[in-house]
């Protein structure tokens, strides 16, 4: 917790580094303070077909979900949505300023009676981030 | 907004056009009246691995998850639900007739207050549908 | 229904059996006598790019997310959600007890008024699980 996952069309994949945005967007979670950065899982899912407004193939998006455990308050999801979606509009700034370009971020708590977990990362992380 | 994302079982890969289907549902989505053309966005993921009802290889799915921003009415929305499944049937009406496949869909709202969108999409659209 | 849907980091598909664990959670959902086993769709996805607490490359994770038609007591959710959690710790602890590894699930609501579904499944299953 949180999972953050990004859904991207293909023709992106060597237009901007990934790998360095799905960094980023830890990153940005872990300043908030408001997540454990134990818990913090980013990966992005590269979409094989994508048609987008007119359906000019040169057109791409980047669509952002941030699930988090339910119980927190308002202000701090506001907070924690506005910071990492800041890290992910500077990471593709000169992207956007070049490219027809859609970024968007959603952001849903998970219902705690209906969520379970596991986990063995703990033990093989440096003491000072578990 | 909207977003429509189709997961598939990758048997279909080459049984379905699956940027045909996502070209129609773009189409169906536009042509409600509901949602803004330039801010339409399909895509398709392919899964990797696949088990269905008793695990048969030859079953085929696909389920359609659509987005959209709250706010509209609750006859707006299912009208919307229906056109996009209506789309989606027709589209795979042929192999549903010949193959064991399983088509679903599903509309939910996105929360304004926890998402956020930035676009440069329109810079690059005719008039007509920006 | 339901549906099941895995995502994985792509470092794990070597490493574990993801279409033996799609069958098992199959199998775990269709004990719990909660959905009916014709319905049931399972699918694991790959991601392409992961990034999990300190951005160790050998870090692994599975998502899980179970989305049901609404209409089930709270009870019967929970006890599916456990049961089907339950199969995939079993399915993954010798993995879990030797690598470094997180396991999540979510279950979630399908409002009936917004989806829709067709199939042709039942044509071609045993008369026993259709």
């Amino acid at each position: 917790m949180p999972h953050i996952t990004l859904e991207y069309s293909k023709n992106l994949e060597n237009a901007l580094d990934m790998y360095g945005l799905c960094t980023a967007l830890k990153q940005a979670a872990a300043a908030t303070g408001v997540f454990p950065p134990a818990g913090i899982r980013v990966r992005a899912i590269a979409c094989d077909h994508v048609v987008i407004a007119d359906g000019d193939p040169k057109h791409g998006f980047i669509n952002i979900s941030v699930r988090l455990r339910a119980g927190r308050s308002a202000e701090a999801k506001q907070a924690a949505t506005d910071a990492i979606f800041a890290a992910a509009t500077d990471f593709t700034a000169a992207h956007m300023a070049a490219h027809p370009f859609m970024l968007s971020l959603e952001m849903r708590d998970i219902d705690a009676d209906l969520s379970r977990k596991t986990s063995s990362i703990r033990d093989y992380l440096p003491e000072d981030i578990a």
